[in-house]
């Protein structure tokens, strides 16, 4: 069973946020908005959103980072997942 | 006695929620959002929706997640259905 | 007296809701915001609504489902109307 | 002295809701959003407005229904007038 | 010492609303929204203004009526004026 | 030290307002929305703002009077300055 | 691990904010909108956002000033860090 985001959707998995590691990326655990790295498990096909053609530039694999407040929460095989549009992705992570 | 969306909308029924199937798609009960697996019974036309040329890519049978809060219920031979926009289906579940 | 609705209005006469047959549509009589079966009794010209060019696809005779909060309501002959947008319609009942 | 309303505007005149006539429009007196039956008084040139193009279809003299919300009162020779938007009037009553 | 209004905009003084003349214009005195006759001081240059080009129509010495919730208050030579765009002046009064 | 505003944005420098002479602009100091008088100490290079083309009219050096709610304050060597849009800018004062 | 923004975003870190030098810039610590001084880390590739096409001025290693309210913050390496539209940059300072 398989999800195939819509339009220009993305679906993503939340990962473990590294906390204190010196050289890694730290999300504020109690911050009002938090933003997340996430894994992209699923792209949409894109194409004209409000009128405007939107290309996908995600790839299944890339770690992301997305606010919280974006999107909607589906669980997939137990594991906390978001379904989001590319335009609510704020960076990747390399 | 049918139901014809108009526009982009879809009639989608819902679905029981699997809850807790370990290869299943589990939506969190008592998330504020509920988003719900639904199946789509009728899908509009498409057409020109606030100026914009909005294509139908949903077909009848889908299986489909949506926000609970977006569009509107009705009851058809006493199952809970919705109007939903199409840009408001967030994906498609196979 | 005739009422002719401008531009892309519809006038919609609420029609009473079936409740519990089987094979009708049940209306959720104490929904938040209650969407209804009503008939189409007048149908404005449709034109250009801001800067869109509207078709009318609804025809007097029609029944149809609009959410109630939409449009506003007028009294006709003693019968409970609403002036609604087309784009207001979400469906044709048959 | 005359008011000559600005671009889509028409200044229109309250006229008393007829209220129980069998034949004639009944307004709800205690609605929230009382719709009125109004005269029309004058109408604006029309043109650009907003970057569309408005072209006037209502004429002096016309009866409309349009929102009370809708629009800014104004006091002509001791009657109750409003300057409203052609688009905030609903329909042409006849 | 002047003040040249930018793009859409306008500056006006208000005049001493008219109370009870029966042949003038009355402005309600207690409206939540007071609309008032003003005098055009000074008119903007006009040009594109978010994307659209506005054409201005009023003229030094205009009689105006515009909501007072619109622009913004300046007092010049101790007179309290207002700098308003042209699209939120309702009418001209002759 | 310099600031260079981007896009459509000026920077500001607020002026004392004058408050009693007979022949000058005097501000309402309770006012809620505080409009000020103004020197426009940097003006940024114009382009292409929300898709539309802006051109910089305003010069380093005009008196403007701006509202104070638009725009973000900074101080630059004491002085309290805002960053604001030129489209904010209401008016030049000459 | 590197951060790359998407479409027109830029990644900036935080400087500390030089608070009495007569010759510097001194922001207002207690303001409820903190505009701040920031470095730019990292620039997002520009291109079309919401149907605009956005081209990217800012460079790694500007000093930007920026509203404290937009973005997204996250921390990297320690030191927090926030995901800002570049047309929420609103100066450059040199």
């Amino acid at each position: 069973m398989t999800i195939k985001p819509l339009a220009d959707r993305v679906l993503i998995k939340m990962t473990e946020p590294e906390e204190t590691t010196s050289n890694g990326i730290i999300l504020p655990g109690a911050a009002k908005e938090k933003p997340q790295v996430a894994e992209v498990l699923a792209v949409g096909p894109g194409g004209v959103v409000d009128g405007n053609e939107v290309e996908m530039i995600l790839k299944v694999g890339d770690k992301v980072i997305a606010s919280k407040y974006a999107g909607t929460e589906v669980k997939v095989d137990g594991e906390e997942c978001v379904l989001v549009r590319q335009s609510d992705v704020l960076a990747v992570v390399e």
